[in-house]
């Protein structure tokens, strides 16, 4: 490609239950490992954003969403210690399904005191963006 | 980088004056030479994207602006023929400054009838999604 080189794209998927409550992966590798995280990942050449997002989040936790919301574009250049990312975010809702962990989850599971976990990367922000977004709409 | 091969990252800006003229360069460069097109260009990797927002408009147009509100993300593999970029695109408001072409641009102008004419890229679209966006704040 004759691009110059850029943040690496990736996106980020908040998934709430009727009950509010959030699908959160554990990260089974560096960095955060271990941590909870929102379901996402890198975006493939060839493939939209929301494909990727879907992609991701099916991989990492085998559900499949309906429609998907933009939260915002997260790109602090120290968001993730490998390097320069850019994440899209994107919110949905799901009326009940059943995580299975995938890819690199370590676990996926639906978590209810999301608020007082330590999250990986800037998730903390996304989500609390997407939870506003969520009362908007 | 440590990071597998992702869609390039650019940012794009529409800018709308008091009069609901639109600011549009004059491409200096291929693809689409001649054409008019949204300010914008690659993010820097180490640059959040509204920051190069900001940069690309004040590098092509010399114009500043205040907020940028984000219209949406526009990712489709085939919106640039020479390869697969991912575009953040915002908009934002002036009163009133006299552009001054510069960088890739070989025009900077306000356009009244941007309706009337082809754009470069999906600028067309996004310009579309801009005004709705514009009309609901």
């Amino acid at each position: 490609m004759p691009f110059p080189p850029t943040p690496a794209l990736t996106a980020d998927c908040v998934v709430f239950d009727q009950a509010g409550r959030v699908l959160l992966i554990r990260r089974g590798n560096e960095p955060f490992k271990g941590q909870y995280a929102l379901p996402g990942g890198f975006v493939d050449i060839g493939e939209r954003v929301e494909d990727g997002a879907r992609r991701e989040l099916r991989e990492e936790t085998g559900i499949e969403v309906g429609d998907l919301n933009l939260i915002g574009v997260y790109s602090d250049p120290d968001r993730d210690p490998r390097g320069h990312t850019c994440s899209v975010a994107y919110f949905a809702r799901v009326d009940h399904a059943d995580p299975v962990a995938g890819d690199d989850a370590a676990a996926a599971e639906w978590v209810d005191d999301w608020r007082t976990h330590k999250l990986a990367f800037d998730h903390a922000r996304i989500l609390a963006d997407a939870e506003r977004r969520r009362e908007d709409s």
